[in-house]
Order: structure tokens, then C-alpha cells, then sequence
């Protein structure tokens, strides 16, 4: 099958099928190697990622030094400078003759987690296998003994397996698997391993500038995101940018008796979800005034791209068990190029057993906004705002004082939350975008999808801005798992092939 | 003051003010007794009350005997008989040649806590003495020594301090002032504390059943809830019914990442949003169809009584910071005869710290509904559900299986909880009322307020149905409590003046 020839073509370019390095895939498929890399990754991932968590995120910025430095590359962290911040990890390889020079991104820090969400028997920082995806009947298995088969489709349920110290992990592993095969990367290679995307990359910009010098090179390649849903590989040229803002409204100063003042005390949390429920219509498009305005239109090569990606809607509907999906009739794909406004969750008092009969003082809503090529952040928000006025509210940024709650009838406090950045797009043309498009299509035997731009977001732009370099994400994790939320998992099959992609794009042609 | 003589008619009965008994008086206000109390009070207190922590709920009730005991009372558990239930305190004191036989209720439980929500340095379960309200500027002071003074306006912080065991204490403690000044009680005394309140009094009925002889009364005398705003001490004369319900709304089938389906997967938290924002105008008022239908009018008396129960409006929107209340204008007494529809609570995902960039996979609301006289519970709820399908969903009252998510586009889950009950309403010219009233009248030099409903909610409809006996409820502590809230406390001196009042009414005329 790898060596089926369909003639292809996307975007003019003539696509070669699955010319993978024998060496390299050999190496990767070997049990051995396997086990050593599962037991290996299962320690990094047994170390707490949450950003904030000082000592942890040093603890894994130390061992992924300690990956690196086993593997024979001289590391070093460069820091922000800032009190608190996570530093980065870098590495470098110089490779005789090479005149390009990559440099290979990923994150080491997750999603901040709520234990007690996580599935029984789970713990998000102590990896566990299963057979399968919990929910489609997987089951608990011990890590197995060298003597026994790795399976690719068993998952490792663990906080950061996918998103993404998966990246962290592929990348360091594809150096090895290159070093190890005797096989010659073909540029020159830059590690950079990020500690706090998770929090808005608040103090990236800080490293950038203070190693203007060291983080020179030709491309930065972003090893980050799911796959597509159809399981094929792509190479992304762009992706959302985005924002969280805190949304908070209130009702009387302290939490009352819902019987003693039931019917004449305002409840905020009915405030609440009234305002959240004038901003979007029932299919779930955005009614904030002029919320799609700004952007910026696809490009006819991305819109051609954006054609060639296989429709997900229907596994996506069996698989999610959606029936009526939001977009008023939108494909997929094309909602996934426009501004979004998601509740990422919203709380007033406590619910279940510790519900009790009052009219809560207060309720709160944290909100993301994803912004497109075209959008800028504040003018956003400025939208937002002007909404939250028009329904008559007084915008403050503080808790409101005595005199606030006197003088206005209806107050809103909304807070932008730091670490919010614009949209990026690296033009689909690019050379050295399209010669590492090719690396990847090697490794298989179907088109590579190209997509124009992520619904997901990193801050990119600040690549383009601080270090004038574009970058382009190279996704490498199986698309359900779990990313961001509790039971989070990877399916193992797609760490071999993340290793294998970033072999291939370290020895690009 | 207190032989001020002002004729005041109210329900064409004269009220004679203020003559009390002063042994009573004295013995109340002595330091002595007063420390004393104190310190048994915070035992008391210090107790855990939350329902279905059994071992402490024993412990509460092991307590009310011992303190019922040492004063002289026989005392016995009730039991419902259903496992896991709360048992009743009961304690009775027959007086030779008293005709009139009353029972005194309150209840030891209190509502769920969540410390976390408390004030800094509280524990709900460490009693704390404050200077005053802890937003008014109330200091932390240590509890007096004997050779200190009380000072009346000191707050004591602790769940239940105010909602109910201040009742329960109260109770006890007048009869023993009665005991201890040699007075005499006019009436046979019948002690019965209930311990699941605040779990809807869901197993009182077979409590009550299975002692229909030994409950036998003329009345019963319910000591719970707050005085009136103003201060004044008030009698009561029916309450709203009260049942709480769980609404849970869907999503996917697991929370996504909020880039990669954000503006396709819909958002169960803005789908509750807008679903709780279709039962409320913007004034408060509730447009479920048909919702305010059943409400028996108030009589030509009860209406009457309304009249004269002065204004509070504008102490609370001083108090409560409140300048715009929800009612489209109607009075406050006015809206407390009405139905309610309240949010106790909802949630969605996380907020604050812990919120991720995820489209949430269920949102979560509490609602409790009050009943008013001629409202019933399941047709109330009926109206709910009428309201919940009329916008396109389906109900269920099971989390929903794949078959029901691939068939109905909108699942919305509606539980009733247990402990649901419908109004009570005591006629406010039933002679042994009005023996109480006159009681309670005989404390104070101002007209005693007289409130055909309260806002709040207890079971007393089965006290007709199942005792046929008429409650009226006399409530007792400051109506600044944060009862069901965080940062429950009792002002000192509504504890000694409800001892003084419920001696009154265990020697009524």
C-alpha cells in the first residue's frame, strides 16, 4: 500500500506518495524501542505541568534537558526574566554543510485540572493504559513487560499526553531515531520547548528578544494539535488567535434566603444568563454587532486548500453524538475560519448536593473569543463590551465598591485576561513551508492535508513579529483526545508516527 | 418604654403592650446565665449539622437530649423508621391542671456548607464571635471571660446559628428560665426537634405517623426564620411551599477543545443560558405560561394584615446595596404571596483558575420553585416542563443514553428532588393563635407584625394533613443572618429576646 501511486494534485504541487526512510520506521516500530520510549514518556507526563506550579514546571523543563543531554545535545533554559515565569528549553544540533536551520517547538505545560472531573481510576498525573478510549469500553492494563507487544491503539490517559508533551516528546525521539539509524539530518536543528502556552505565552515574547541571535533560522515548525479527524496527517499554515475574558455580574451584596426574598431580590445568575443569552442566536452565530466584520477573506489557494480537506461532519456527528451542530448551516471547515465567542464555563453558588435554597450574590462566566486573520483583539472586546452596555450594564474592571452598586442598577465586571494575541497565517506558497510539506507526504501514502488556518490557537504572530520568522504547526496527535479537559489521552499509534513525521522533516529534501 | 400606652387595633383585636414578666426578664439578662449560654450554645454549634452525615446528626441530637435532660426533661429519639434518616428530639413536660397542650418545633440541621465560600478565618463549624457583622466592620474577639460583659449586638458566625438551632436553643432555654424563676408554664409543653429540615423534612411525615397519640396538640409553635426586617418580632401564619429542581442540559459527549469545534459544537452552557433566560422578563417576572394561575387570593383580613406590616424596601436596597429590585413594581410584601421561580445555583465547567479553553459538555442548574396557596408542587413543575418542551426539547430524567443524543437534537434532564411540598396557611383569627400572639405581644411596647405568609418555606401542611393541628411559627433571630448562605450568624441579643418570647408563650393566657 505505501507504494500505491495515485497522481495528485493540490495546489500545483505534484505530491510524491510514502518514500519513507526504512531505517527510521524500522527503528520506531522495534519493541524495544517502544517499551524504552512508553516507560520514558510515562515519567515525563508523571510530572505536574500546570503553569503557576514553579517547581514542577522546573522539574520537567530539568528532565527534558535530561532527554536531550542522554541524546547528545547540549541544552540550556533561557528565561523571560520575569518573576515566576516557566523557562524554555533549548537544544541545538549543528549539522556539517546544512544551510538551513529549524527550529523544532512544542509545549511542555497543560491545561490546568480539576481532578475530580478526571474518570474513576484516573489521576491526571499518573499515566494509565487502557485498550481503548474509556467511553468506547476500553480497559485498565498494566504498562507492559518488555516481553509482551505494544498495541498502537492502546491510550495514555494523562494531563499534557496530547497537547503537548506529545511534541516535546516526538521531537526528542526523531532526533534519537535519526542519530541512532546512522541516518544525517539534512539542517540544522534548534530545540525549543515552551513552559507556559497554556497561560497565553505571556513572556514568549520576553525569550524571543532576549535571544534574538540564538532563535535565528528559516522556519520554526510547531509540533502541536490534533491531526485531522480522518486520522491523516497535515501541515497547518495558520491558526486563531485568542483571548479569555472574565465575566462577572451581581446581584444583592450577600447571598439571601430565595423564600425571604424570593420574587423582589435580583438573581445574577438569571442576569447572567440573559446577557449570555442575547449574544448568540439558536444556531449558535454570534449577535454581538458587527462581530464578523474585519476579517480578512480566504485567499483563492486557501480556499482551493480548504475544499481538499476530507469532510469531518459526519464522523464527528456519530462520534460526538451531535445531531444539530451549531453554524446555521455552515460546513466544518468553514466556521473553523471564523471568529468564535465560547462560555468556557460559567458558575453561580454550587449545584448538586451542596445547592442550597438562596438567591446567589453573584455569577460569573469566563469567555473565549477566537479571533481570524483580520481580527484584532481589543476591537473584540471592544464588541463584546459595547454588547454588555447596550443591555444596559456598567462596565467595571474591579469588584464594585459600595458606591458602584448605589449608582448603577446593573454591573459587569469584565477582566481581558492576560496572554491574548491575534490570528497568524504563513502563506501556503512559502518554500520552505512546501519542502516541509513534502518531508511529511513522504511517510504516507494518501495527500498530506494543508490547512490554511487551525481553529486552534498559538501565538504565532509573535514569530512573524519579534523574530521575523513565519512558522507552521505540524500536528501529530490522534484528534479525540480529550485535549484541554479532563481525560485527556493518546493513542499511541500516532506518538510512533509523530516521531516518524518529525524524523522526515529533519531530513527534509 | 415598655408601659407605653398607644391603643393600636389591628384584626379588631387590642393589643395590650409590653407586660412582661420580669423575673423572666431578669433572669434573662443576667451575665451569669448569659455567659453560661453562651458557651453551651457554641458546643452546640460546634457540632456538624449537614444532613446525611449521620454520625454528627446523632451527635446533634445526643446533644439536644442532654440538654433537655439536665433541665428535667424526659426526653426519646423519633424515628422515621427509614434508614439514614434523621431522628426527631422529643421531650415533654406536663403541667398539673393545664388544658392547652403545645408542641415547640425547630430543627438542629442546617443547609450543605462549602467552607470555602465562608469569610476568611471562619469555619461554618467554629463558632466566632464578631463585634458586629464582619461587612459592617465587625472585629474577630475572643469568647468573654466571665468577669466580661456580653454586649447584645455581638454576632456569633456558624451554620445553623441562626437557621435553626438558635430555635432549638431558645426553646430550651425558656423553659428552663421558666423552671429556674419559679414561674409557671400555663400550658403542657411538648418538645420535638426535627434533624433534616433543611433536607425537605422528607421522612417528618412517617415520624409523625407512627406517633400520632404522643403528638397530639393544640398547637404547634414553630420556632425558625428571621424577625421582620424593621426588627420587630412577628407571628406567622402560613409559608410558601418550596421543591427544588436539578435541570441539566447537554452537549457533545465530551468537552472539546474550544478552537478545534469552536462555532460548530454547540455550547450546553450558553443552551442553558438561553433556556433559563426565557423564563424571567427582564423585570423579574416569570413568563412560563400559566405560572401565576392557582393563586388563591389573599382573604379581606390577611390583606388587611398586609397593610399594616411596615415597609422594608428601602432598609434593604440600603442593606442589600439593591437599587433596582426585580417585581415590575409590586410591593415587596406583595411579591412574598406570589410563586417563585429562583436559581439556586448553576454550573458549567470551571470558572476562575481552573477554567480551560473547552466547549463544555453539560451545564447544570438548581432551580427551587415556591409554592403560594392553591399552587401545587407537580403542577408547578408540569408548567416548567410544559415551558422546557415548548422550546424544543426533549425531557428526561436520566443522563441521557447514545440513542436518546443521536434521536432528540435538544436533551434537557428534570429532576424533582425529594422533600417537595406545597403552602400552608393558618387562619389568622383561630383562637389559640391569637392566645400566642397575645403572648408575644405582652414582650414588646410596638404592635407585634402579623404575616398571613411568609416568604420562606417549611413543611406545615403536614401538620393539618397528617396531626390535624394548625401550626404557627414564631420566628426569632435578625434578619441579616445569611441563613442558607456562607456566613451564617446571630445577633446575641435576638437570642435572648427569643427566650424571652418563647417563655411568654409557654405561659400564655
Amino acid at each position: 500500500m505505501r507504494q500505491l501511486c495515485i497522481v495528485f494534485f493540490t495546489l500545483s504541487v505534484v505530491l510524491s506518495f510514502a518514500q519513507s526512510n526504512k531505517k527510521i520506521q524500522s527503528f520506531i516500530s522495534s519493541s524495544v524501542n517502544q517499551h524504552r520510549w512508553l516507560t520514558e514518556y510515562a515519567e515525563f507526563l508523571s510530572i505536574p505541568n500546570v503553569f503557576g506550579d514553579s517547581v514542577n514546571i522546573y522539574r520537567n523543563a530539568a528532565k527534558i534537558q535530561e532527554m536531550l543531554e542522554i541524546r547528545g545535545v547540549k541544552t540550556s533554559l533561557l528565561n523571560s526574566g520575569v518573576p515566576g515565569s516557566s523557562p524554555a528549553v533549548y537544544g541545538e544540533v549543528k549539522v556539517p554543510g546544512a544551510t538551513t536551520t529549524i527550529i523544532f517547538y512544542a509545549h511542555y505545560d497543560g491545561q490546568p485540572v480539576n481532578p475530580k472531573q478526571w474518570a474513576e481510576g484516573l489521576s491526571p498525573f499518573i499515566p494509565v493504559l487502557f485498550t481503548d478510549r474509556i467511553d468506547k469500553g476500553g480497559r485498565k492494563i498494566p504498562f507492559p513487560q518488555t516481553s509482551e507487544s505494544i498495541e498502537g491503539n492502546w491510550r495514555l490517559y494523562a494531563r499534557g499526553s496530547s497537547d503537548d508533551k506529545a511534541g516535546v516528546f516526538a521531537i526528542i525521539a526523531a532526533y534519537e531515531s535519526i542519530l541512532k539509524t546512522a541516518s544525517k539530518p539534512t539542517v540544522n536543528i534548534k530545540f525549543f520547548f515552551e513552559g507556559e502556552e497554556e497561560a497565553g505565552s505571556i513572556n514568549l515574547n520576553s525569550i524571543f528578544k532576549r535571544n534574538l541571535d540564538l532563535l535565528k533560522s528559516d522556519v520554526w515548525i510547531i509540533c502541536d494539535g490534533p491531526r485531522h479527524t480522518s486520522g491523516k496527517k497535515l501541515v497547518v499554515f495558520g491558526v486563531r488567535g485568542d483571548v479569555n475574558v472574565d465575566l462577572k455580574v451581581y446581584g444583592a451584596k450577600r447571598p439571601l434566603h430565595s423564600g425571604n426574598y424570593g420574587n423582589w431580590a435580583p438573581n445574577p445568575a438569571m442576569r447572567l444568563a440573559q446577557l449570555l443569552a442575547s449574544m448568540k442566536d439558536e444556531n449558535g452565530m454570534v449577535t454581538i454587532k458587527g462581530f464578523y466584520d474585519d476579517v480578512i477573506p480566504l485567499s483563492e489557494k486557501e480556499k482551493k486548500a480548504l475544499e481538499v480537506i476530507p469532510d469531518v461532519e459526519n464522523t464527528l456527528k456519530e462520534d460526538l453524538l451531535l445531531i444539530n451542530p451549531d453554524g446555521n448551516g455552515k460546513s466544518f471547515k468553514e466556521l473553523l475560519t471564523l471568529p468564535t465567542l465560547n462560555i468556557n464555563g460559567f458558575q453561580s453558588a454550587n449545584v448538586g448536593e451542596m445547592a442550597s435554597n438562596i438567591i446567589p450574590a453573584e455569577a460569573t462566566a469566563v469567555l473565549d473569543l477566537r479571533m481570524v486573520a483580520g481580527n484584532d483583539v481589543d476591537k473584540q472586546i471592544g464588541k463584546l463590551t459595547d454588547h454588555i452596555k447596550s443591555k444596559g450594564y456598567h462596565i467595571i474592571d474591579h469588584e464594585p465598591t459600595d458606591e458602584e452598586r448605589k449608582q448603577y442598577p446593573l454591573l459587569a465586571k469584565v477582566v481581558k485576561r492576560k496572554g491574548a494575541y491575534n490570528a497568524q497565517r504563513t502563506p501556503m506558497d512559502l518554500p520552505i513551508a512546501q519542502r516541509a510539506v513534502q518531508a511529511v507526504q513522504a511517510t504516507v501514502d494518501y495527500p498530506v492535508i494543508q490547512v490554511p488556518s487551525l481553529g486552534g490557537s498559538l501565538p504565532l504572530f509573535l514569530f512573524e513579529q519579534t523574530l521575523n520568522t513565519k512558522p507552521i504547526t505540524i500536528p501529530i496527535v490522534n484528534y479525540d483526545n480529550n485535549q484541554h479537559a479532563e481525560n485527556e489521552n493518546l493513542t499511541l499509534q500516532y506518538l510512533w508516527e509523530g516521531i516518524e513525521t518529525m524524523s522526515a522533516v529533519m531530513m527534509m529534501k
